[in-house]
């Protein structure tokens, strides 16, 4: 009980969080799919938080974190930056409370995650991010106009909110009479993971939490490992762009280093087969980082024969180009 | 009450078929999408049977059918016509009571969904769809090993299978506390939303059910409005290859021409947007067909201010490449 008094987040922090997403989050629902469940002959159950407003579960931190601010603090806005899911949850969390949105974004991100990002009432400041440093612009930016300035994942009240999907997990596990021997999540910076190990150690400790990452982004894999933060290769890539944080973050890693049972990394190739295999069986549409937690499981890095596996679809916001390229 | 009891199909019926694919098949969910309702203006509810074994509704009436033989008639097997989602449901089915499944199928339907068919156990028998009658083949092939044919929608069982959608339907708004004002179906030969309105008649009768159809293939809409089974023009095409059956149903549009509010068209142009819309807003895969009910909402055929509206998604098997070059 000491132990886990220190950490950065608490239980009782996500049960918070989850009153005030209460019937402003979509309640995103647990999936069976009896041919998936056949062919590992386990039981699978997946969550897809593609489903979550602004397409991936960013929204629940950001929420959670605005809705907290009193009536100047909401005046004078938020800033972030983020060229992805980020940007789109903030964006969609400051237009719910009436807040004005600045979005530090790199030049050259995707055409269409400006546009959506814009669409949602955001200003983007775009940089250029081989001579420029987004903390300092956005830092700069937020103390100019007294503006708050939200974290992508090293922020309590942002892992609190991804907690959210961990409750969920447990209360709608409940409700079909089920317990997870495992939950696979995906891992960038860790704000998600952490907030569901949290959520899981305390309404159902016998599930095993595992980070699943791209392969040359398992920073959080090897950091469990060795005990200390590890970075990423600068030289390494990957196709999923949700997931590519330099190293685990300072708050996160403090949970994840407690609560996780381990890690696996998935190749691009693998991701892309999810990404096929979510098209043709399932028929979601998943986004290169929300499909490794499956691609863990597809490719067999877990084996779920005779188990029941939890796996969070963190995300949907692919590129249509993309995404036509990778089932056709 | 004397007029429903001359319904070729009753709510008990639909009930009776619940108990039967309870645990069986997928409760899909019903979907809410905030963004979606602020759009329109009010509020809409989407059940996705993209996400039912198979990949659409079809399994539940296939198997509330065939789950009702007994063990000599499952020894004898089933045939049936289809070269799309009935095929994949009654293979799916067949295959769980342990049934021998045989398809007869156009030698030019597409490669993919014969070997999907194929993949779930089924045998295929191919025949030329412009010098050959599926229906002589089929019967044909029923009557010489005594297996039972299983009409796609013109059949009592199946219809109360497919209205199993409108029973869930019905308890999930009630979770939910909200009641639909009016549900859109997609209508083909009728048996999804002949099962439906039976279904909501009895659990929800202030809601209004309307059937959805391809132009050109709004022969239900017509037969509404004429009181006798009007036909469709053999020269009509349509991108929505689940909804091009040449008539009303018999069974179906004794039930349909009782229970249907009205019917709408959507152009091939309208179904596109929608599948564009479902990829970028909502994450959901919908073949053309099953995108129908969608396309209506959103150009507008039905007004959604200050209404509660259901939308079924009846399917999602669509070729690859066919889905590419609609979202590219």
């Amino acid at each position: 009980m000491t132990q886990m008094s220190q950490l950065p987040v608490e239980f009782a922090h996500i049960e918070a969080a989850a009153g005030r997403l209460r019937g402003i989050a979509v309640k995103t629902p647990l999936l069976a799919f009896p041919a998936l469940d056949r062919k590992l002959g386990g039981r699978v159950f997946l969550k897809p938080e593609t489903l979550q407003i602004a397409g991936s579960f960013k929204f629940r931190g950001a929420y959670n974190r605005l809705s907290q601010l009193d009536a100047a603090a909401r005046r004078a806005g938020v800033v972030a930056w983020s060229s992805g899911n980020h940007a789109q949850g903030v964006a969609a969390a400051a237009a719910m409370l009436g807040m004005a949105a600045t979005i530090v974004m790199p030049a050259d991100a995707p055409a269409i995650k400006a546009a959506r990002t814009r669409e949602m009432g955001a200003e983007i400041i775009f940089y250029d991010r081989l001579t420029e440093s987004r903390e300092k612009i956005a830092t700069a930016l937020a103390r100019a106009r007294g503006a708050v300035l939200l974290p992508s994942y090293d922020d309590p009240d942002v892992i609190a909110g991804q907690g959210t999907v961990g409750l969920e997990l447990a209360e709608q596990a409940a409700a079909a009479g089920v317990t997870f021997d495992s939950a696979l999540v995906c891992c960038g910076g860790g704000g998600l993971i952490a907030g569901v190990a949290i959520a899981l150690a305390h309404t159902m400790p016998s599930a095993n939490v595992f980070a699943v990452e791209p392969t040359g982004f398992d920073d959080t894999a090897r950091s469990l490992v060795s005990g200390k933060r590890e970075t990423v290769d600068p030289e390494a890539r990957s196709i999923c762009d949700a997931l590519l944080a330099p190293q685990p973050g300072e708050l996160t890693f403090a949970i994840n280093s407690r609560r996780l049972a381990g890690g696996f990394a998935v190749t691009d190739e693998e991701v892309r087969d999810a990404m096929r295999f979510a098209f043709t069986d399932l028929k979601l549409i998943v986004e290169p980082g929300g499909a490794v937690a499956l691609a863990a499981l597809l490719s067999g890095r877990i084996d779920a024969e005779g188990r029941c596996i939890a796996v969070v679809l963190s995300g949907g916001n692919v590129d249509p180009g993309l995404f036509a390229s990778i089932i056709a």
